[in-house]
C-alpha cells in the first residue's frame, strides 16, 4: 500500500461534499487509503481573512449555479441546503470521536458516518448543525445514541477537533476539500482530476 | 458559425493567462469565435470585497505552486512575474483601442496584441503596467508607437475600458478568466474542460 491521501473537508462545504463522493474511487485506483480529516473552516478563515464564498456578492450566486451544474455532470445527488452555511463543529467532533475508537487505521464506522452526514445535509436537507440530527444520523450507522451524546460533551473529544484544526493549519490547509498526498497539496474538488493524473504519472 | 465565447480576463491574472493559451483551441473545436474582453479586476473587487488571491495568507503560497504545476502540466511557458500583481489599465486600454479599429468582428491585431502582452509579462518578465512596455509590445505586432501613445491619452479610449468594466459587472463577471457562451457562465481556467464538455453535448 502506498502512502494515503489526506482528505480535509468541512461538512458545511458543498465542494467538500462533491469531493467526498469521488475521492475513494481515485484512491482505490492508485492503491491508496483515504484519511478523512474533518475540519471547521470558520477557524481557518480567521487566518486567511476569508468568508464562505456563498456570502460574497456575485461569486455567491455563480457558485450556487456552478455547484448544481457540477453535481449534475457528475451524477451526484445534491440540493443546496437550508440553512447554509452551518456550524459544523458537532458533526466534525462526532466523526473524530468515532475515528478515535478505531482499533487501527481507517475506521469503517467513521467513514460510514461521514457519508451519512453528508447525505443527510446535501440530499435529505437535514440540519446537521443540530446535535440531535447528528446523533440520529450516527444511530443510523450503528452508533449508540447515549454514548455519542456523552462523547460530544467530553473535553477530550472537543480537543480532538481543536488539534485537527491546528494540524490542518500547520500543513497550510485553508479550504475544503483539500487533499495532501506524498506531501503534494491540492485544493478544491476541481483539482481531483489533476490529483488523479499526478498519481498516474508520479508527478511532473 | 455558432454564437461566440466571451473571454473576460485581466492581464494581471495568471489564470487568465493560462486560460488565454487554451480558449482558442476549444472555441475552434466547436466552431465558435473568441471575443476577448480585457477588464481590470481591481474595480470589480470593490463589488466583491475581494483582493488578489496571491495576497491572501496560505492561499497565496498555494496558488503560486498551483500555477506552476498547472502550467507545467499544460506545457505552457510560465514564470511568476515580478512585480505582481500589476496595474493592467494601460494594457487593457491598448487592446480595447486596437479592437475598436477593426472593421468587423474579431480584430486579428487585437488578438495578436493580447498574446504578445501576455507573453511579455508571463514569459519574458516585462512589466506591462508601464506604458512604455505596452507600446513596445504593440510595436512588435505592427502598431504605430505614436498613434498608440496618443490613443492612450484619449478620453474616448479611457471610456472604452470604463464601459467594458461596467458591461462585465452587468453580466456578473467577477474573476479572470471568466467565459460566457450561450448565456452560460464559467469562472476559472479550471472550468475550461467543463465548458468544452458543455459545448460537446449542448449543456446538461
Amino acid at each position: 500500500m502506498q502512502s494515503p491521501i489526506e482528505f480535509y473537508f468541512d461538512f458545511s462545504s458543498p465542494f467538500g461534499y462533491l469531493g467526498a463522493q469521488q475521492i475513494e474511487a481515485i484512491a482505490g485506483k492508485h492503491n491508496r487509503e483515504v484519511i478523512w480529516k474533518p475540519i471547521v473552516l470558520g477557524f481557518i478563515f480567521k487566518t486567511t481573512q476569508s468568508k464562505p464564498i456563498i456570502e460574497i456578492p456575485l461569486k455567491g450566486e455563480y457558485t450556487k449555479h456552478d455547484l448544481e451544474r457540477s453535481a449534475r455532470e457528475l451524477g451526484i445527488e445534491y440540493t443546496m441546503p437550508t440553512p447554509f452555511p452551518i456550524n459544523s463543529i458537532t458533526a466534525a467532533r462526532a466523526v473524530l470521536w468515532s475515528n478515535s475508537n478505531a482499533t487501527s487505521g481507517v475506521s469503517e464506522q467513521a467513514t460510514a458516518l461521514i457519508h451519512a452526514l453528508f447525505k443527510a445535509y446535501y440530499v435529505q436537507g437535514k440540519d446537521i448543525s443540530q446535535a440531535e440530527e447528528v446523533i440520529n444520523v450516527a444511530h443510523s450507522v450503528g452508533i449508540d445514541r447515549d454514548t455519542l451524546t456523552n462523547a460530544l460533551q467530553d473535553d477530550k473529544v472537543k480537543a480532538l477537533l481543536k488539534n485537527a484544526i491546528e494540524e490542518a493549519l500547520d500543513k497550510n490547509v485553508f479550504g475544503s476539500p483539500f487533499m495532501i498526498v506524498d506531501s503534494e497539496p491540492f485544493w478544491g474538488s476541481d483539482r481531483l482530476n489533476q490529483l488523479d493524473r499526478w498519481l498516474d504519472v508520479g508527478g511532473w
